[in-house]
């Protein structure tokens, strides 16, 4: 079988996660031994399988869609179900589909009228730079528009893709799969996980010295996962002019550029400093989500990719790859449609529909804080403070004779100790080795997503854990 | 950038597709001077994009599922739009999501309930042999099932992949992205599009004669795309035992098996052959969607892989390929879920939705036949009598003028002939060559989705078309 598979490794659904799914099993038998109920999933960005509640207007409009108008838009009882601007909405969906409905395959990119409003709302965005919808790809969530790129840009076993450590591990995994090498620039902890250009610089010529590793692409999250910081204006353009003047492909991850729970430090996006800055000869491609953001839609699987400055002979085989999978599914793309386009000033639902989207934001933004503070007053658990994303990723501070157990088992600390943490409390975390961290350091991945009566609970569990780890390993 | 990408073909959205889209956007111009309004997609089996309605329940069922409960399950209006049955069905499904709604993430084979659904389906299918939910992934149409299984299956660039001539042309794409080498098997156009096991032993100690090729999977599309044959139950044995003797992971496409036209050649499952004879040492991967069969619902990317007899090793490394794609469409799943459990005797939507179906059934039989019977009539064109799919794959006469015009311009005869009957009528094909073929053959594969009154004016054009070829080159 294939190697690179076998090598491939995916944190976020890994060991702690297997066993996690396990005991949640076990749990339903009234006789089991845990000293909890429920398992608390707190090991990907999964926000409406922690309760949060998804925007009824999408949801409206996205049902309507579905219905075949004799029994929706067209019903005599409609309106008894449905606001006014949902079902003008959905009659707008239908006509741009062309009366093929949600039912059929759409063009390789996606439905054009949505991939119109997609270029709108980035040109907007974007300070009014001017995106073309024919660059715009409606993707199955990110990971496929991901997955493309990769796939496209990497030509050989010699090449490489530079990835942020600690890193979000699609990256990671596909690089693995396509049989290419991962080449790490660290993030600066001390500094907010800053990124600075001259560690790509220096990373990029220490792995190319021997002339046999070729970068072809580069990867940039921003917000971060797992890290939450927010990259400013002028390390994105250091980053931009690199890859242009080494011909590196440069990828965006911007899912969590809604995620921003400051106003000191708002995102700005990577095309947005392209354009302000005509950096030339660099192939960007941008990636955003409707998984994450205040929509949450993660069983939607939606999202686009915007490719800017891509040779067009390259961009003719993304798309070829695109149409080998013949087109996202609708349902996303229905749903990307409406997280460009939500509800406007004077619509039926545009308050409701504001308040939702508040409620959640600020809930969001006070979970957060929460987390970050709750973690920091436990003696050795250190947090960064940091104010975007869904994530905390903090270092934990390891009893020597855990690292030594750990290392004699085949393991790392990280894993025994969210394995630890999950036997114990039900909390499931991912090892922060999952993501990459630096040589000696430990720690864990958790979201701020429980609900804030449970984030509490949390907190309190984490520290009586923490504290029961070092009574055993100190 | 990525040679293998390059070299990848994929007909069905090649160039004459691209050609037929471009045509279709002059044609919004008043004054364009085409001979036709409107451009006739028959190069996809794309149901519901060719007018064919979606079955009403199923919609209704999404859509109930997709709404939060208070605008959709528990509004006090709700029976006024939605039957009871739906009604009862989505809360159903709510129930097996666990409160987590098709907004989340569900785990990486997909909604447990569902998947048990699916199992429960095949062993109802299978003359009783019980199917294992533990072995069902719930996936992004049939395609995304056959990328992980391959994905698994090719260790090296000498492995290879064996698949029928013509055969679907995902699977030549996938073999040549994912680095291998393609063995054909050639079906016997002459007997029905027969295959046997003893062309797939001569194929295979052919190409395996020199010692450096493995065949690692072989395809067996039934019933057959482009070629819609049924393949019976003692040859599909036949083809088990091979694949077993020589250790080749068996790839069963399996999407049109309600697509069968006639009570003479039934379908039976390749996974009901094996445990009927209880075949030994077989890895079988089976594939169904719910793109096609009578329900054509593409646009939702719904389906399922059924993985039998794989080694467990294997197995959990498919699971990790599935969790790093994190889940298939919430949507598709929900499809899948109404595919294997459509209304029962009783229910409130049970005659209706009984109706529908019928009357899709009954149409695409009528159409195949007219299609067969038409495209027959026409001197110089020849087209197996076929029971299965949704294609037809006639054979086409060429004048050797144009054979030699097509080689002169380096490509095949059947891509001019396309490209030009598109550019005369309108009508959208997929070269023959796109697929595979016989030297010296030429032809082309249509579905046969467009409605009945279009189809007869489809059958005067491919004969104008042909006439007029002829009268150019021959």
């Amino acid at each position: 079988m294939n190697q690179s598979l076998r090598r491939m490794e995916y944190a976020v659904r890994g060991e702690v996660v297997n066993r996690a799914e396990q005991i949640q099993k076990e749990l339903k038998s009234r006789d089991h031994t845990y000293p909890f109920d429920e398992i608390i999933f707190t090991n990907i960005g999964n926000p409406q399988a922690l309760g949060q509640k998804p925007m009824t207007f999408f949801r409206q409009v996205l049902a309507l869609t579905d219905l075949p108008p004799a029994s929706g838009v067209d019903h005599p009882d409609v309106a008894k179900l449905f606001p006014a601007d949902a079902i003008a909405r959905a009659k707008e969906l239908h006509t741009m589909m062309g009366g093929m409905g949600t039912g059929a395959y759409t063009g390789s990119q996606g439905v054009a009228g949505i991939c119109n409003q997609v270029a709108d709302y980035i040109t907007a965005r974007d300070n009014g730079h001017v995106s073309d919808p024919s660059n715009i790809f409606l993707t199955n969530g990110a990971s496929a528009g991901i997955q493309m790129v990769l796939t496209a840009a990497i030509a050989s076993s010699d090449d490489a893709v530079m990835m942020p450590i600690p890193q979000y591990p699609i990256y990671s995994a596909l690089t693995e799969l396509l049989g290419a090498k991962q080449v790490g620039y660290a993030l600066d902890e001390a500094n907010g996980w800053s990124v600075t250009a001259e560690t790509l610089r220096s990373q990029h010529a220490k792995a190319t010295a021997d002339g046999v590793t070729k970068v072809k692409a580069l990867v940039v999250i921003n917000p971060g996962n797992p890290t939450g910081q927010i990259i400013d204006r002028d390390v994105l353009l250091d980053i931009c002019h690199f890859c242009a003047d080494e011909g590196i492909v440069l990828l965006a991850d911007e899912v969590y550029q809604r995620n921003v729970y400051t106003d000191a430090t708002p995102f700005v996006s990577t095309k947005e400093v392209v354009c302000d800055n005509n950096v030339e000869n660099l192939a960007l491609a941008s990636f955003h989500s409707t998984s994450k953001g205040l929509i949450g839609e993660c069983g939607r699987r939606g999202g686009y990719m915007e490719l800017h400055g891509f040779n067009p002979e390259v961009q003719a085989e993304i798309l070829k790859l695109a149409s080998s999978g013949l087109c996202s599914g609708v349902a996303g793309q229905v749903m990307t449609s409406l997280m460009v386009r939500p509800p406007a000033v004077g619509d039926e639902s545009y308050e409701s529909h504001e308040a939702e989207e508040a409620a959640i934001f600020s809930s969001l933004q006070r979970r957060s804080r929460m987390l970050i503070d709750g973690l920091n007053a436990i003696d050795g658990i250190n947090c960064t403070d940091t104010y975007g994303a869904m994530y905390v990723f903090p270092e934990i501070d390891m009893p020597a004779k855990a690292v030594e157990h750990a290392a004699a088992e085949g393991t790392t600390v990280d894993s025994v100790y969210a394995i630890s943490l999950l036997n114990r409390t039900g909390i499931c975390v991912v090892p922060a080795s999952g993501f990459g961290q630096a040589q000696g350091r430990a720690g864990f991945r958790t979201t701020f997503l429980p609900n804030e009566g449970q984030m509490k609970d949390a907190i309190g569990l984490f520290e009586l854990h923490h504290n029961e780890f070092w009574s055993k390993w100190g």
